[in-house]
């Protein structure tokens, strides 16, 4: 590369790449800042909109709604506000806005209540889901990355393995985290990560994010390496009546004949 | 285990965990079939609803709206009915439904019109998001899985990395498929696999499946076994007016000076 391709290239970055603004560009502690003045492709305002004092900007676009509301526990538990949700106020032109907060640095699930339907913010690009229908994110920064943010530090890695199972009769999920430097000619500690009775494997990656969490511990020297294999406990519909019964068993079963001996197969643990 | 216990399994299995129905228990060819008469955690409806023969019955309880259209470009097309949206009609208790179909079995994005708010169906637990809102998932199923579905074959497995990069200076993630068995004494082929201007690397194996269609084309014989290098190809704001210009160098250095790198470093390719 010449120096003059090089200065090129570092106009290019600092002129275009600073803030990533719902750009899904970098695994950002801030990615809802709205510096470019951009708005999401397919989206048509900015929302939410995070100021560097932690409140929020809420926008969307409704001229015919008669009532939007800002709903979800997490959200409304951080902003001290139990309830059905916080309304937002219509303007001239057919925009709702509300300014919320300021909230302490965290991650918040929340949906939108339009006329009485719940929705996922159909401007955020930050969404998840998992056995139910999908909702946003609202990520509230701090001055840097937060314990659960991407940071510049060594990597683990996250394998999504496919199994046959005996025991629900179908093709199912399990993802691991192995350590940075993973070494085969070790032997690591394994944690088993199971969620609650609504969560997938994939949300303790994407929204819990344990992968950064055990990363940023390891190069603090606050944790040893392990592996961490996280199974699908999810064996029966989340709203069957005998849910929680037929779980333990269910779940056991297929922990017992498949994931354990996956995980022991596929790795060096002790 | 004692037979009793076996018996009381079977019978676990085969009365509750024939259909998942949304339920997200397996990685099922037909998730949306309602044969257990449950609606998802936290919906209240079922949306979609998908027969035997390829209609799908949508619904929405929205008491207050003037109109709800069912939209999106891939749904649209498959019913032959491009434009604005196909309409719901309004039932006597405030919820909407639309009958819609056949449809040939495939996977169809689309999302919701309600008095020209665009949203994810709100009870449909099958959703996605790329570098723009969420929308869901029609899943039509034929008499069996189809060649992108999780078959019963021997898989491979998909691993997230991330990484720092210079280029875009952040961290960023790379997904890499490799194939059933394999094995770091030999040495495979690799297909770098690239979105176009607004998917993201998760697309490609949440939403496009890459893994399974490269399982099921190995277990037919009718593929070489490969590893698979999934880059974030997003290194520009999707809205920003220069997004295409700026991107291919961008891109190009990132490829060249950390997706490539860490692809040859990592995993036994040629």
């Amino acid at each position: 590369m010449t120096i003059r391709a090089f200065v090129g290239m570092a106009w290019l970055l600092t002129s275009t790449l600073a803030w990533p603004q719902q750009a899904n560009v970098n695994l950002d502690y801030n990615p809802q800042k709205n510096a470019e003045n951009l708005i999401p492709f397919s989206a048509n305002l900015n929302s939410p909109d995070v100021a560097d004092d932690g409140t929020v900007t809420f926008r969307l676009r409704a001229p015919a709604a008669k009532e939007v509301l800002l709903a979800g526990v997490a959200v409304l538990t951080g902003l001290q506000k139990p309830g059905r949700g916080v309304p937002f106020t219509r303007g001239e032109d057919g925009v709702w806005t509300l300014k919320a907060g300021p909230l302490k640095p965290d991650i918040y699930a929340y949906h939108l209540l339009v006329d009485g339907v719940r929705m996922a913010d159909p401007n955020n690009t930050m969404a998840a889901f998992t056995a139910m229908p999908p909702y946003s994110q609202l990520i509230v920064h701090g001055s840097g990355p937060a314990y659960y943010d991407a940071r510049n530090v060594p990597h683990g890695a996250v394998t999504r393995h496919v199994y046959h199972s005996n025991v629900t009769n179908g093709e199912r999920e399990l993802y691991v985290y192995t350590p940075p430097g993973y070494d085969r000619s070790r032997r690591y500690p394994t944690l088993y990560l199971l969620g609650g009775s609504g969560e997938l494997p994939s949300n303790w990656i994407y929204d819990g994010r344990a992968n950064f969490i055990m990363d940023n511990l390891l190069a603090e020297g606050k944790a040893v390496p392990m592996v961490i294999a996280i199974p699908n406990n999810q064996v029966v519909h989340r709203n069957n009546p005998k849910h929680t019964e037929l779980t333990f068993k269910i779940f056991e079963a297929d922990l017992r004949r498949h994931v354990i001996p996956l995980v022991e197969g596929a790795y060096s643990v002790r």
